[in-house]
């Protein structure tokens, strides 16, 4: 390597990609069923009303010449004052961010200093571990259990005297796993962190993507902070009107907002102003989100009934599984003695053409690091937001074929 | 503080603002005069078409979905060939940002581990200043002239063994003194560059908006890099279209523009896909963005012309700048004996209700820091991209008011 591209040692570890490749090419001439996605349903968007938006953005003098400008690190006003009401805060706690995923980035750039404790779920969302440890965080984890974290075991830790700064939580239809924490649940975390110093990251991109339930909210004296709360929750756009858009928000006391803002103009400055000014302008039509959250919420109802009742008939009780309540994904406990990462296994998904996400991508530990912890090999992770029901029994259909019988 | 609000040193240490505020408040009821903008004219963006483009992508079945979708943290392909073919370099060197602000971000963390010297102008851009003291850079300056830095004095500084991890240099238009840089230039500074072990970050977002003659480039041989090249050019729309779409791109080695996109997934995933998708079907229109770029040219090169002879009516010999030859600022060097730390100077520019970029914001050093050195308090920056003929004469004359005879 060339001196001059000396690389720093972010640039020159970077670790193992998020999600690992299964390593098999897949073989015969029968179309793949793609079980990986996190997307949005293609079929849903509301592609003409977007198009509207921004024709009524870019086509109002008011708004024009500010929706291609600069705007405020802290997002637009109108739009802020929307998610604001909507989620039932204080404008001041409302940060605009690059999708969720910047939320993430920035909360752990105003928690973090290299050498810091980050206790995390497990299994959880490996995009948020690469944000962590790119900060220089120790990664320690504790495990996910029907209901969330034992906190119990967690108050045990810190009576013990461990110390953590962050714990980064995905409260609802947690990715992969699926589990929902009550209000209780959630109190008591936060009651926590208050007494033992430590703040909670609170990722809920599927929060507003429930079948039957809304799901409990965080207390209000922690989300109304003025000043200081433990509580960083962050939520997107991307789930429910596209991630292509790159506009989600962190609802944080006022100083954390402040903090975060500055550190953002060191980033990118700003997000995208136009896509701000056209999801503030749908907005404003009354009941055209809550009518299109409607619609989401029974298409993929829908398609995560068509694959439990697939798997059921296919698997019966060979495979474990909670049924989903919400969210894109089911984290599907394979049959006995079946790792994903066997190549035989591999291999069988291969001939039938069928793709998902392997439960390994989402260890928190690197490969290897402990084998007494879970490596998650025996779960895959089958996203039923983006395909229809046809697709997904067939999908279920071929998951039995390869893996019955073969352990 | 409470314990669970402890921030990160990055946080706890997020300086003064790169602008430094007028501290004093204007009077009067004159409307204010406001020459501080670095945005482009509104008057001469094409909302239209931005709508009809965005409208098309929207209404194609083969870019609804993509548009609102994840893409690619190195941006979506159609875009990164137009920029290529435009920019005259292979697209495995080319990287889609959040505009230029993210490419020396992203630039940044894949050069820079604390305690790395980053050489910068004097003066420059105090956003890119910020990006690398977060970054934990140490920061040395080097006095810029017309026609750039004194490379017989940066290859002094080398000889003698100093040594620094990267050069962030804006060699076009430079923001704010307004210096070229010439081929032979920028050739002599990569052959240093790539003798002395250093990398080059090009930030050139005013490089289309000459006004007689295009700027020279870097040689084709540092640009076209499969692997490794000092050199690390940054650019952008946001000059051109408009900073709200958040489009800007950085041409790189391919294994830098590599790392600069797994870094990104850890930052924000990927750029607006929306945006990408609109400014990819603007470019795709035969002689569209040429046409524009001619009127921006010829638009911005009547209201410098405008800004220069008011100044010069207004000012007679008082006063000391280089005419601009493109870009959106003057650099204005104020009348013997007048600081714009002053009081009396602010107050004097209050009363007439002209607002001015200060001179000492593009200062390298910290205030107090270096007392040898310059601090640019003797200059203001005069943007003229945002103000028609008219405002620009009228804030020359208030200027003159102001400051002549005030020593």
């Amino acid at each position: 390597m060339s001196v001059y591209a000396a690389y720093s040692h972010i640039a020159n570890n970077l670790g193992a990609p998020p999600f690992l490749p299964l390593n098999r090419d897949r073989v015969g001439d029968v179309p793949l069923v793609n079980l990986t996605g996190g997307v949005p349903a293609a079929d849903i968007l509301p592609y003409e009303s977007y198009s509207q938006a921004v024709g009524r953005v870019l086509g109002n003098p008011a708004t024009a010449f500010s929706s291609v400008s600069y705007v405020s690190p802290f997002g637009i006003q109108e739009l802020r004052e929307q998610v604001a009401h909507w989620r039932g805060v204080p404008v001041e706690n409302v940060l605009v961010t690059n999708g969720a995923m910047n939320g993430i980035f920035l909360a752990a750039q105003t928690l973090i200093d290299p050498g810091d404790t980050v206790l995390v779920e497990s299994p959880t969302f490996p995009f948020a571990l690469n944000i962590f440890r790119r900060a220089g965080a120790r990664l320690e984890s504790i495990a996910l259990h029907a209901g969330g974290i034992d906190l119990d075991e967690l108050e045990q830790r810190l009576r013990e005297g461990r110390r953590y700064k962050l714990f980064y939580t995905i409260p609802d239809f947690q990715n992969p796993a699926g589990t929902l924490t009550s209000a209780e649940h959630k109190s008591r975390l936060l009651a926590l962190a208050d007494r033992y110093g430590f703040a909670v990251i609170a990722d809920n991109p599927y929060r507003e993507l429930w079948f039957d339930h809304e799901p409990d909210g965080f207390p209000d004296d922690y989300r109304h902070a003025e000043r200081y709360s433990p509580l960083y929750e962050i939520g997107t756009f991307s789930k429910t009107l596209g991630p292509g858009w790159r506009v989600g928000w962190t609802i944080a006391s006022s100083d954390v907002v402040q903090r975060m803002s500055v550190i953002r103009a060191c980033v990118d400055g700003n997000s995208t102003a136009l896509g701000q000014y056209a999801i503030s302008c749908l907005l404003q039509e009354p009941y055209w989100f809550d009518r299109l959250l409607e619609a989401e919420r029974a298409l993929y109802r829908g398609r995560a009934q068509a694959l439990v009742s697939a798997l059921r008939t296919g698997f019966g009780d060979a495979v474990a599984f909670d049924e989903p309540r919400g969210g894109f994904f089911l984290w599907l406990g394979l049959p006995q003695g079946i790792r994903i990462d066997d190549p035989h296994v591999q291999d069988a998904l291969a001939r039938q053409n069928v793709l998902v996400t392997r439960g390994d991508s989402f260890a928190p530990e690197q490969p290897g690091r402990d084998p007494a912890h879970r490596d998650y090999a025996d779960h895959v992770r089958i996203g039923f937001s983006a395909l229809p029901e046809r697709d997904l029994r067939e999908g279920a259909d071929r998951l039995a074929a390869a893996l019955i019988g073969l352990a």
